[in-house]
Order: structure tokens, then C-alpha cells, then sequence
């Protein structure tokens, strides 16, 4: 493979935790600027909380499928200047490359987009900048990587292959069933208070226009609170004071209310269990564990 | 009319309710560079209050004479996913198109832009995205819309002419006199507390130099509040500890302190009433209401 | 000099306390594209405290080196629409100009670009837009300004030249060493509670391996605290519960814990004073002042 194999790319997708009170994101776009100043940096989200991995690795997830061809440039990075490895991840025949920590916070949008093709360590200095202090490796390795990347500089460039098999996998959440009852995960609350949950409509069966919600644990101070939510396809069906089962944007189960915040009336948060049982099974109570953590292996097999 | 005669854009300025912590926004320019690389994004604001589309609007109506020849995008939408109709309206002899819900969002900046000339609702599924879910319209019809009109695709391509004259109306808040009382409305409370009035210079014969400020009401907990107010052009006019009726960048009065919040000082938020009266008149007090609802009709009748 | 000796430029480089609820920093980028569309934007940050000039002429020296040749926008400018000069400040043998209110916040930027080589004071209203009100230079002056120049209209057309050893100088609080301790000061707290000191490594001459760090005063509430500081070059090795004096991606010495804020933990904000000792003297306590304040000129004498 020689470096005109490579093609080049125009567009890099950034996502991270960086926040926008500081200049960390603008110091990033003025990297990529100087380097490849005809390069497009579309920023996915900042606000992603402060060392939250999985957080941004579903955020990253959600939004794999709209990204355009090109670069993505992902940093949730605590362990950044350790031995932790910053990674490049070839996937779609070449046709995208994430760049970021090996943590776990690109695999499941590695694994969204077709698998690992291959992969290689970023320890070529020579593709870095001069770092005063090792604490932001987005400026000083990723960033100009992303930039090398779409000037055409050859992947197998900017360090040492690295096995597929061997990177970070990531850990999601799956539901359970148990009886009747659907033991899911809240996995976001959007800035609406949506809660988006570990179900798509296909783990829905049974639940054919209404469920019963639990939430909370028996130990809360406020016990185990239980809900009566409406399937719907739009938040205006959900009705003043309701709460809604809605199929969302991204093919997912999420419980929402009209115009109001789901997660402020019902107190729940990304991370919390909910339970779905049928609208008539309400009397009995679960304070059952939820999910089953299982791995994700970032190969395609 | 055919495709030839559609001019191609390359703006899209875009506005809405999304914020800035999850990734929607991101998603949005993502769409747009796939479908029209040559465009470039002017984000307006994103933090609009989620579902407040008399906010919008007036953001909206507050830029639209900076925005650039193009496509304006913009979604405050609670009924994203109903019967509400989705529509583009073109503005300016075709130099301007604004793509939105039909909801009121538009209409301040369609009349600002001297009205609609023609209108489509976005119903062609041919230039939408294949939607998971319906509660993402931004993402799905508005955004590759906005793109494929910059690519010259034909107004009338995307769904059936709409009467201009039918689209939703805004309701904007006009002042009222009353003797030599001014009662006016806050329309917008700035980063700074700055406090927006719907009044502007001309609506302000008879008070020269200074005016008494009346806000709250009887009932209240803290009774009306009653201050002496400065007319300046600056901020530092002002002076420390007082409070100016400032003529603001956009042409109206706004109540303003001196490097600090006028809105925290008096406790008023956008929405709340005030009542401007003579510096020497103050002893009388009033509770009345303030403003007076219109209708403002998108058509340039 | 000819407007042809002038080089055009394609990028500008925004910075303001504009924050992100308001449209204002979309209009700006409204104005600039309208003007000269051929430039690209980047945004460093607009979350500079309101009015907090100190703030911004940090954020702005942190960032410069990694500015892209071209235009630096800055605005924090409680002054606006007062005799306070609006500038632009030629640097780098003309590869960088630097444009925003004469009150010191452009002054750091300029002295690490190597100082003011020329600067003119922005008079000319034939590179403003008309303005409705004065309280919005950004938009109406400082843009327009930032994009005539990318334009390739000279530097001296937009007004009088400007001694540059007039311009407003930045005040920089310096360490100071008493026996064997040091007296600091926070700089600035970033998003991750990390605590940036105004120290480089080369202060930390008898600090091989860690330190005594004192915060707050005997006059406090909580009194003095006293905590051990590990020297690490990044977080991780600071390890659980502890807290690291860790050599920053600037080059400076930063209070920082592992994964969580070490500004929320001790208390401290930017301005705050701390005190480094050898961590085998830290029986004797010291609440002097910390630093010494010293002016720094923005010309190269």
C-alpha cells in the first residue's frame, strides 16, 4: 500500500467531552485548519459529561449512520498521557477512520459501521505536535492526525498495526425479560427529558397500545413508583399530564411526556432500570437487577 | 417554472431548540454535508427554550436582516410528528427561502423579509431522509430539504402549493398608552440581563432624559417595584448602582444595568409586563394589564 | 503601502463572552459570510464570563500559538459605545491581525505573537454597517472590519494609526518566592475543576517530587487547608482521592485530581491565591498576599 492508495478525505465529525466554556474545541478546529485548511469539521457534541466513555460512546453510536465519509475524531479520554493507546480505526472499505482513545468509546460505532478492518497505533511523532504537557492529546496527536488523514498521508503511516481483535470493546446494556415483564435501561435523557431505553419496538410484544412503568427501588425514599404510559408515534398523541412509550428518532423505545421533561417527573436518569409489565399486572412489584452486561467485541466476528 | 430557473444556494442559516448537550444539531450538519458538500452552516443560536416558539421567533426576527441570500432552517417544533405541516416560504424575490414547522416559528421573519411570496408543505418523500422514527424532522425533511433546495432542486418539487395567506399567524405583544403611561411587554432577556422592551425610540415622546419604571404587581410578593431609569447609548452611561432605558443594537429600548443583570435586579423575565411613567408621576400606581395581543399575518397584505 | 502589499486572508479566529443562549455570536458569522464568504470561522470560545476581560485575554494567550495565520476577532467589551478605542493590531510581520476593544484584552495574544509591529484605531464608517443602536460593535464594527480585511482591504483605510506603546497593557499577576515557598495564583479552572497556577515547571526548583499546598485564609470559614500534591505529568498517576500538581498541556503547573474536580474539592476559583511548600515544612502557616501584580505592555520594547 503506498500513500496515493490513500484516499483523501474533506470532512472530519468531532465529538467529546471538551464542553464549550473553555477554548479546548476551538483549539482543535485551528489545529485542523493550519494543516488541512480544506477540511470541514462538523462537531457532533461537546457536552458529552466530563470522563463519561459510555456516554459518548452511544452518542457516537447514534449518530454513526448520518456521519458523512471521512474522518471522525472522538476524545472521552481520562486516561490521556498514560499507556492507554490513541488509536486510528479503519471501517466501510476504507470510506470512514475514527480516531480516538482505545477505551471502548468508539467500538460499538466501529461496530455500527461494519467492523474493525484494521487498525493502527498513533506513536509516530513525527504526524504529532511539539506538546508542552501531555494532557491534550486532542491537540497535539488526534487533531493533526484527523488533519495528516485527509491530506492523504497513508494510515499505515502514523504508527504500528494493532491486532482488531485486541482493542477496548465496549459494555451495553441489554434487556431482560422475566415473565411478563421487560427489565430495560434507561441509556439517555435527551434535553427534552426523553428517556430513551435499551428497547426497540420488536421487545415489545405484549405491549400492543400501553404498558406500566416502574421505576425506582423498593429502598428509595420514594419507593417504587409505577406509571401508566401510552404507545405513541409523536409527543402531542402522549396528552396533557400523560407519559408516552414513543418509537423515537433513532428506532428506539423512549418514555416521554408531552411538552414536559419524562426524566423530572419520574426521577430517572441515563443508567437507571425501568420495568415494562402489562397494563393489568400492575400489583405485583420487581426490584430485580436489569440488565445483563454483556461485550461487544469490536471485530467483525 | 423548471429546475433551471431555481437558483442554488450555499447558506443555510439555522436556528432552533436543540441545545447544545445531545447531538442533534451535529446531526443536522451532518446531513447537510452529505447531501450538499458545498454549504456552509451559519448556526444562528440552538438554546432557544425547548418548545418556546414565541422565542424563536423573535430570535429569528431579530437576525433575519444579517442573514446572508440562502436558506433560512429553523425548528421550535412541539408537534413535530402530527398533522402540523412542515413548509419552505419564499421570501425576497426568491433571494431567501425559510424552511420550517408551520407553527408561528416563521412569520416575524417572513413579514421582516416583506412577506411571503410563495409556499410548499415538504410532503415529497423523495428528498427525505427514511425516518426510525417520525419525532426528528429536523433530521429527516427539514435539513436534506434545506440541502437539496442549496443543490437547486425546484421549490415546488417538494409538496403542493400552500395559500401564503393560510399559514400560521405570530402573535406579537404591541405596547398600549394609557394617559402618560407606556405599558409594554419584555420580549428578551439577553446573556448581559438585558431587558428588551417592545417599545422603540419613537414610541418614547415625553420621556427626553429619564422615565420611572414600574414592574411587578400588587399581588406580588415584593408589590410593584418602582425605579428611576436613564436614557443613555451605552452601557457605562449608566453608571454603578443605577439602571438605563438604553437604545439597543437592534433599535429598541431595553432596561440595562452597568455590568450587571437588570433582569436579576428587578426580577422580570421575557413575558413580564412593565410600566413606564414620567419621572414625576411615580406616586400613582397601576396593575392594569400590558399589552395587547395582534395578529401579525405572514402575507404582505 | 498599497491595498495589493496588503495579503488577503481566509481565516478568523472569534472569541467573546457572547455566550451561546443569544444569537449573537450567529450574527456575527452572518455578517463575516455576507462580506466574505470565502472565510471560515473558528470559534475558540464565547463562554468568557460576562465582562470578564482578564478571563479573555487568558483564554486568548493560551490559544495563540495555535491560531492559524490570519484575522483574531475578540470581543469582551463592557465599554461598547464609549470613547474606548475600537483596534486592530498588525503582529508576525503582518500574518496575524488582531481586532477588538483598546481595554487590555487583545494584549497578552499580542505580546506572545512577539508584540504590536502596527496598529490603527477603527473610525472609518465606510467598513461598518449601520447601526441601529451602539451597543453591538461585534456585529457592527469589529466584523465587518475582520472580514473587509480578509478581503484584502489595507490596514491603514480602516482609520488612524495608533502608537502602539498607547495601547491598553494587561495586567498579569507574577509568582513570588519567600524562603522556600511559593506564593501563586489560579489563572483559571477549566471544564474538568483542573487548576491552571501562574507557574511553570522551571518555578518548581526544590519541589522534585511533591509538595504541601495551602489554600484559603485564616479569616475563612474552613480556615487554611492543607493537602499533599503529587508531581505527575498526568492524571491517572495522580490516583484515587489524591491530588496531582501536573505539568498542563501549556506548559504550566495545574492543581488537578483523577477524574474529579480539584476545584470543587478545595474550594478554589480563578483569582484565588495558593501557597506551595516543601511538604516537610508544612507545620508553619502563611496567609500574605500572594501575588504581585506587573504590567505587561503589548509593544515589543
Amino acid at each position: 500500500m503506498t500513500a496515493m492508495n490513500t484516499p483523501a478525505f474533506d470532512t472530519i465529525t468531532f465529538l467529546s467531552d471538551y464542553g464549550s466554556i473553555d477554548e479546548f474545541v476551538g483549539v482543535v478546529h485551528a489545529v485542523v485548519r493550519e494543516i488541512a485548511p480544506h477540511v470541514k469539521v462538523v462537531d457532533l457534541t461537546h457536552q458529552i459529561p466530563p470522563y463519561d466513555i459510555k456516554a459518548g460512546s452511544l452518542a457516537l453510536a447514534r449518530s454513526i449512520a448520518y456521519v458523512p465519509r471521512g474522518i471522525v475524531l472522538a476524545v472521552v479520554d481520562p486516561g490521556v498521557g498514560t499507556a492507554r493507546r490513541a488509536i486510528a480505526v479503519q471501517v466501510a472499505n476504507g470510506e470512514g477512520i475514527l480516531i480516538g482513545p482505545d477505551n471502548g468509546l468508539l467500538a460499538p460505532a466501529v461496530a455500527m459501521a461494519g467492523g474493525a478492518e484494521f487498525a493502527v497505533e498513533l506513536t509516530n511523532p513525527e504526524y504529532h505536535l511539539e506538546a508542552p504537557g501531555a494532557t491534550f492529546a486532542g491537540r497535539d496527536i488526534l487533531a493533526p492526525v484527523a488533519a495528516y488523514l485527509c491530506n492523504g498521508v497513508d494510515l499505515r503511516a502514523f504508527g504500528p498495526e494493532v491486532d482488531t481483535a485486541a482493542l477496548m470493546p465496549a459494555t451495553v446494556p441489554l434487556p431482560r425479560t422475566e415473565g411478563d415483564r421487560i427489565f430495560a435501561e434507561v441509556l439517555w435523557v435527551d434535553r427534552y427529558g426523553n428517556c430513551q431505553l435499551n428497547l426497540g419496538p420488536e421487545d415489545l410484544e405484549g405491549f400492543v397500545t400501553s404498558a406500566m412503568l416502574q421505576v425506582g427501588r423498593e429502598s428509595d425514599p420514594g419507593g417504587v413508583i409505577e406509571r401508566f404510559v401510552t404507545r405513541t408515534t409523536n409527543f402531542e398523541q402522549i396528552g396533557t399530564g400523560g407519559l408516552g412509550l414513543v418509537l423515537d428518532s433513532y428506532g428506539m423505545m423512549a418514555v416521554c411526556g408531552q411538552r414536559r421533561s419524562a426524566s423530572e417527573e419520574l426521577g430517572i436518569e441515563a443508567g437507571d432500570q425501568v420495568v415494562l409489565l402489562p397494563a393489568d399486572d400492575a400489583g405485583a412489584r420487581s426490584s430485580t437487577q436489569v440488565t445483563t452486561p454483556v461485550s461487544m467485541r469490536s471485530s467483525k466476528n
